[in-house]
């Protein structure tokens, strides 16, 4: 383990491009560090220039591979990438779980690459306030890409959309089983749709079934975006160059149909929201376990005395009037 | 389309037994109807006796056939069951998606088994909330057994588990891929964990690493729950017996150890809040649509102005305020 950083000078030495200041910040965001809160305030005004791509897909679908590979290929261009592993179903948190993947891809050793895996351990809801903190450090630290990579079907990925500029969807050659994870809902949300494992066997079927689904998906009108299918080889790194290219373009599209500007306001609104929600889940929790007034109410609940919503409104006012927001 | 039961009435009916009541209720619970919430707080007292059986999985593990084999051997005991698929990725709501999987397995015409999808239609955010009102609606209709499906890896299960009194884990036979699903996060929260498909190949070596998975699991204490692994082949009703034994083993297990009370506090803290929280985030969204100070708030936080965390105490701060709470 190396030696913490010291939180003083922190603000500047992650402005100077100390990858050691980020990671330091990065883990006090994690643990709740109030003073991760003040740096945080002073580095916004340096975030906003990133391109964040959310990248999601059923667990065993090449993700982390794929993030990997698509950093090296943009490390080609000169430009830096962070990404952060979101994973929800795992309580880890820190460096360690991309680890080998990551050696592997001779990415470790690239001072312009920050890799972060980001676990459930001790975010109690708050995973979502958290992935957003570590995507603006990360844009103030100076990234060009931040790639956030998460497992899922289900809310996570809806959360990848609001936080991210350009949606890619990974999905993997197979039967009717895999293509289950490929629904209405996932059609929505993919600005691109990856084939990844494409060497395997019904690629082209599922390169041909997406393409029909998202045929039958009414665009807006003649000059919105139409959904990429690419197809990647993400192990021997094929398919970068399209995958490359789809991001870049619809980061163009984003900023000559004057969309980018919405986009920005949408992922702020959805960053305020799980700020709030996460700070009422906490006061809420503080006021149930007040003794006399938490405990009792849940009493009442339990002996049906009072009904979960008339219970939710008596706690928003315990909230409001103790002033506990 | 059958004719709407009229909302007159609606109480009675519903406790009467009416399947259209309770059908109509829940609708009205998806559209958001002020009228339903009238209706929920005089159930509430009637719900409470429900067994409810959380069931999660990834795309493709078979969860609604399993779902439906299931609801079908607590039938053969003479217990009525409900089954409530939610599924986030689908914009679907209604009773279609589960349809004909239904129809083949001779459920549909059983009306002790009341079966209903929900999809993120309309939820906006609110499919949690959402889910435990149609729960409920299924308690006081006096279902035994509740069986809430949920398509996932990620933060829905984590869901599940809050709102559930036993956790099943739906796994399949496969190689590394698919027991990439299977983490240390998912060990956590299954109460009992189902190898279905157990008749492909693999089945063998699944079940053996999901049980030394669970041996390296510390247990609480010698009496605690020890997770149990069953094999089914959910299209044949294979191994059903032996699922339905565990779920009903991990009953006595909470009504013996006392757990039970502990479990039903723990569901009505995990509904409280994602009801606190839906309040808050529609109050908020009505916030920061505001003109005057909505709008200029996302504008300064466009311009970098203001952080997101700062901003997020400016809108708690209009809320309570103006008491949009």
């Amino acid at each position: 383990v190396r030696g913490a950083a010291p939180v003083e000078g922190l603000y500047e030495r992650l402005l100077a491009g100390d990858r050691r200041a980020a990671a330091r910040l990065i883990t006090m965001v994690e643990n709740g560090d109030p003073e991760a809160r003040n740096i945080l305030r002073q580095l916004h005004r340096h975030s906003g220039k990133a391109h964040i791509v959310g990248l999601t897909g059923p667990p065993g679908s090449g993700k982390s591979t794929l993030a990997c590979r698509l950093a090296g290929r943009f490390r080609l261009e000169g430009r830096t990438v962070g990404i952060v592993a979101v994973d929800p179903t795992s309580p880890y948190t820190g460096g360690a779980l991309l680890g080998d993947r990551v050696r592997m891809q001779d990415l470790a050793d690239d001072p312009e690459v920050f890799i972060r895996s980001m676990g459930s351990r001790g975010a109690l809801g708050g995973l979502s306030v958290a992935t957003n903190d570590v995507i603006n450090i990360l844009d103030a630290f100076g990234k060009d890409y931040i790639i956030v990579e998460t497992v899922g079907a289900g809310q996570v990925e809806v959360e990848v959309v609001k936080f991210s500029h350009t949606c890619v969807v990974v999905a993997m050659p197979g039967g009717g089983d895999e293509i289950q994870a490929i629904k209405a809902g996932i059609l929505e949300i993919g600005d691109i749709f990856v084939v990844n494992k494409a060497d395997r066997e019904g690629a082209q079927r599922t390169m041909a079934d997406l393409e029909m689904m998202l045929e039958t998906k009414p665009a807006l009108d003649a000059s919105s975006w139409k959904p990429r299918v690419v197809a990647t080889v993400a192990v021997d790194g094929g398919g970068m160059d399209d995958l490359a290219g789809a991001i870049q373009g619809h980061w163009e599209y984003l900023v000559e149909s004057g969309l980018l500007e919405q986009k920005t306001i949408q992922r702020m609104k959805a960053e305020l929201i799980s700020i709030l929600n996460l700070r009422v889940s906490k006061a809420a929790a503080r006021a149930l376990e007040d003794k006399d007034t938490g405990e009792e109410l849940l009493r009442r609940m339990a002996a049906r005395d009072i009904d979960p919503h008339s219970a939710a409104e008596e706690v928003e006012r315990l909230i409001v009037r103790e002033a506990r927001l």
